[in-house]
């Protein structure tokens, strides 16, 4: 059984806020043997504060061992399977850039690249040319039409852009055009079924006249595809918690994700303390409220350790802030871990502290990895994190007579 | 979605070695209350210190309250669904003692019984006849001939055999002829379903000779067949993990396992000591290493808790002689507990203690029972194990962008 056609049936409506707040890659690692965690090592007295309240545990972003992407690691914190609705890097790097893509769009993303006088790939990346450069080359691909679909050529950063073909009846099941190697020509987009045609031919002709429209621009002479595919068909956030729910995340990826499960996208600022005032200004407007935290996340990955424990005080010292405003529940959590050793996304489980009145409460009093371990909310998936959300703001009703 | 579909699609290639070290039934129960089990009593100062580097948990080899024969409880920790691939009761007797199934055979496990003058069971176990007299029978039956069909047949132990029938067409789903008491004639093979009825007519044809063959061989002077099935098809070990595999193994029955999943069987000799001196040898040639030690079974089988505990401080000796191979993952396990106690496989969690540099630690500094239940990795179902074993190899990479 889909676990939302339960909560469909079971959903209630009451004036209770729930806010998850991820820190992103929130998990982390000692760098030594008998040393702390990124979390551990942090002093956060706020978060430390709420655990008396609240209960601990740790989540398994996909599976035991697998790694996710923010993709993934997002969806299964919103209550979506990451295993059942899964999305193409096009459609990421289109949410990425706030491209707000409808059902009859296919999205790519693109790489600029270098072809020699063969039409051979001597640079996957054009040299990494400036985003200035990239922005201007993507002006002149969005001039290309094509009969009978809309063209939309758009810059990431850098080498990056995004194409989408908006039209009926184009699937996503296309071929990577990038070799993946240099010293090869690109190759043509070829569809995995029958249905994805159309959209291979689309491609083929915007391939055949991009090089054309390109061909002066050394080292940017061409580009390459990757991800071809169409955003999936997700059930809405409202439609399944019957919340309305409002995101409030500075980076595009993030808002792109929460527009993927059609929260309501707002306009987050820049800080910690912008997004804070948008949360108080909108309070009385909505349910459930996601908050998205970058820092934690590009500190590990950069693999800096002190930074991400800096990183962390900072998130902490805005928790008197969100607390104020007496949540019914507030989770605080990790869409998965990005340990600073490791200096990239893990597998390993990811903090959760989850503060509500109808907790009952462990034993922990720190908010860290360790602590969680023996948590009362033991370690789960989580997809099943909403679940609890949704219990402790008193929105479902019984399962069942 | 199939897990070894998301395993194939992550898997990566390095020069990480995993070794997986089974000691069969190694979870065990205290003979009294307060007391400890035979693991938590036994001295292992060595699998202690790796507690250190590693972390622990307890796995559930199929479901909470499921006792697992050694089939299921191996295909887990290979990362099969044992729900999802059963294995027939003759395929696995065939398995046990290296005969090598292919796609177009039935495997069949025989009792030799006794019948009387009436053709009924006086004896559902021919009186135990010796192994030497079940091995001379063996060689009669398997001179028995069926047109279209080749038929081996093999003596097990005592009163056990396999018959194996290869040809085209023969489907694996016919009842059992062993009644399951005596006083009553044997029953004739019928076929559950259509796909079947040849390989009935051939089990008919082939024990309507055997009767024939045995007419004077009493107390052995017939069979009946038990677990007819086909081998299940199950993808490799090299396909979904990508990895260079060897079973080293000493007993039949978990070398046949290994095959199943297209392991290397490698020579095993007799002892721990042999095992490891093939580890060292074949270091270079595979990227996984499952090695069987069986004796930890044998004797919570036994019911003999002191020598069980001997037997798990005997492995304990030669752990650093596997440590010193510096494997990338070192994974102590059972594939289901056996506590002396019960004297038989039982459905309890299994102690794991799995070793890299890339764990979380946890606060246990003793490999038990009790350390493992607020170990790390928590609880979790024995069938994720080899994507924990997958990820500290750092052999998948990211799920989603």
């Amino acid at each position: 059984m889909d676990v939302h056609d339960l909560t469909r049936k079971l959903q209630l409506q009451n004036d209770s806020k729930i806010v998850l707040l991820v820190a992103d890659g929130l998990g982390g690692l000692p760098l030594t043997l008998g040393g702390k965690t990124e979390l551990e090592t942090a002093n956060t007295p706020h978060l430390d504060a709420l655990t008396k309240t609240g209960v601990l545990g740790l989540s398994t972003p996909v599976l035991p061992g697998i790694t996710p992407g923010s993709g993934p690691g997002h969806l299964g914190l919103f209550g979506y399977d990451p295993l059942q609705y899964q999305i193409g890097r096009g459609v990421l790097e289109g949410l990425g850039i706030d491209f707000d893509l409808g059902p009859n769009d296919v999205a790519i993303r693109g790489n600029f690249c270098t072809l020699d006088a063969d039409g051979k790939i001597t640079d996957r990346r054009a040299g990494r040319i400036a985003s200035e450069i990239g922005a201007k080359l993507c002006e002149k691909l969005d001039k290309i039409t094509i009969p009978g679909v809309e063209v939309f050529v758009r810059p990431v950063k850098e080498y990056r852009l995004v194409v989408v073909f908006r039209g009926p009846g184009l699937e996503g099941n296309v071929e990577d055009t990038d070799p993946q190697k240099t010293g090869v020509p690109p190759l043509d987009p070829v569809a995995r079924d029958a249905g994805s045609q159309k959209t291979a031919d689309v491609a083929k002709e915007f391939l055949r006249q991009a090089k054309e429209v390109l061909k002066n621009d050394h080292p940017a002479n061409f580009f390459t595809m990757r991800g071809i595919d169409r955003k999936p068909p997700i059930p809405s956030f409202k439609e399944v918690y019957g919340l309305r729910a409002a995101a409030i995340a500075v980076y595009p990826m993030y808002r792109g994700l929460a527009r993927l499960v059609s929260m309501d996208v707002l306009d987050a600022g820049q800080t910690l303390d912008d997004q804070c005032a948008r949360l108080e200004k909108v309070w009385n407007d909505y349910d459930f409220f996601f908050l998205h935290y970058k820092y934690t996340d590009s500190t590990g990955e950069d693999g800096n350790f002190p930074e991400k424990v800096k990183k962390i005080e900072q998130l902490d010292a805005v928790m008197p802030r969100i607390a104020a405003l007496k949540p019914t529940v507030l989770i605080v959590t990790g869409d998965h871990s990005t340990p600073s050793k490791l200096k990239s996304h893990s597998w390993h489980p990811v903090p959760v502290l989850l503060a509500a009145d109808t907790c009952r409460p462990d034993a922990c009093t720190t908010f860290g990895e360790q602590s969680c371990l023996s948590g009362g909310l033991g370690q789960f998936p989580a997809k099943h994190l909403m679940l609890l959300a949704m219990a402790h703001a008193g929105r479902f009703e019984k399962f069942g007579a």
